[in-house]
């Protein structure tokens, strides 16, 4: 059994920090929906081409441990990972750490639902079922 | 003649503010759209509506001169003013000030077009022209 | 024992919608923190007050669970309930629903801890205990 | 004379787009601000050092032609240039363009100051100016 995963790095932005100086604890999950399209691309997919077929992913979950505060341009790296995708349901967990110092700055768990433009919950193609 | 104006309240959020204490300059934009959106509640009319009925507002141009910055749990007040509201444009231009000291912090004019959802251009709803 | 709880109406703003026409899902972790605040306001403190003083209060945990998607427009009402508020925690809980048809959009748990300004966890004020 | 400028590629993320399926017009801002942050970065030097150093950069003037949009997952160039670095003041202007079909989304100019933490105008350091 394999577990998929993947990879990014993102730089924390001037606009994704707030007046402490740290990045707004509700930025983290943009990082995490990045880390996800960015896996369905790194497959061959297209989180866009899903979308225009018909069909949408909508967090349905989403549980966040914030460990230690990241700041401006620091460079940050995602780990995203799918822990389950079977009927319309996908759950992935994140680990996001800063590189420089082993530093574990996030961790998260959270839970997709594929549903069409009239919201009834839908299975996942094929290529996103693990 | 008479011009049409419009004010409303606005109180910063934590999540607006940026690492140096402020409100991030990019935010102003969502006051100035929050501004145009409850000036035309005020009239009777609404935007959701509007985007229903098949068309939409974009933005096409916008000048903004930041004067003095704002901070976390300011009370501003906006003024939302038409300048121009013919053919399928609308000319707004916005005050932002803090009224505890009366402190001006940005004034902005922005251009606006009516579009349907195809991106061609098309005349104002007969409600919007001035 | 009484519980302490507070509500308020947020109005969903255009830029906090994203492409499937819904808020988009971080955007609730702001309207949460916009109820923090506000529950503080109305016992007569003032959390920018508070970290003129030294401290902050900073997200530890946080759960949600979303059940409905709310859109532009929306006029939605916040509860914020105090859970526990000892030593350097407080725990809260949410409720978001949309009042026009009784609706719930998303419930929520946070745990924040009090800090100051080199990052070490520091006892609640005595206002914050509960 | 050479006038300096500096591209970087952007991925439109989905938080970044708003019910119209587009790039929300704020957004532009945080991607011009990632531009001037890494061009510093290009020349050697780092904007979270100079804050450090006691100054800051804030947005003074912002003009923005909206001429096309952007929508999610578009592969963005912006280029970033500096018409005028002398005194306490940078004026950049921006092209951001979609090099897929090289169309132009969004032109801008901005002129920036520099300030220190009591907000007094201060000189630019002598590697900002040109």
């Amino acid at each position: 059994m394999n577990l998929l995963s993947h990879e990014i790095l993102i730089r924390v932005r001037y606009s994704e920090t707030d007046g402490q100086g740290r990045v707004h604890h509700a930025q983290y999950l943009n990082y995490f929906e990045r880390g996800r399209v960015e896996m369905m691309r790194s497959m061959g997919f297209s989180y866009k081409s899903l979308e225009a077929s018909g069909l949408m992913l909508v967090v349905r979950k989403m549980e966040i441990d914030y460990l230690f505060p990241a700041e401006f341009d620091d460079e940050l790296l995602l780990a995203t990972l799918v822990l389950h995708a079977r009927g319309a349901r996908i759950r992935h967990s994140y680990i996001l750490t800063r590189p420089m110092d082993k530093q574990q700055v996030v961790t998260a768990k959270s839970e997709i639902a594929c549903i069409d433009r009239s919201g009834t919950v839908r299975r996942l193609p094929g290529y996103l079922q693990s």
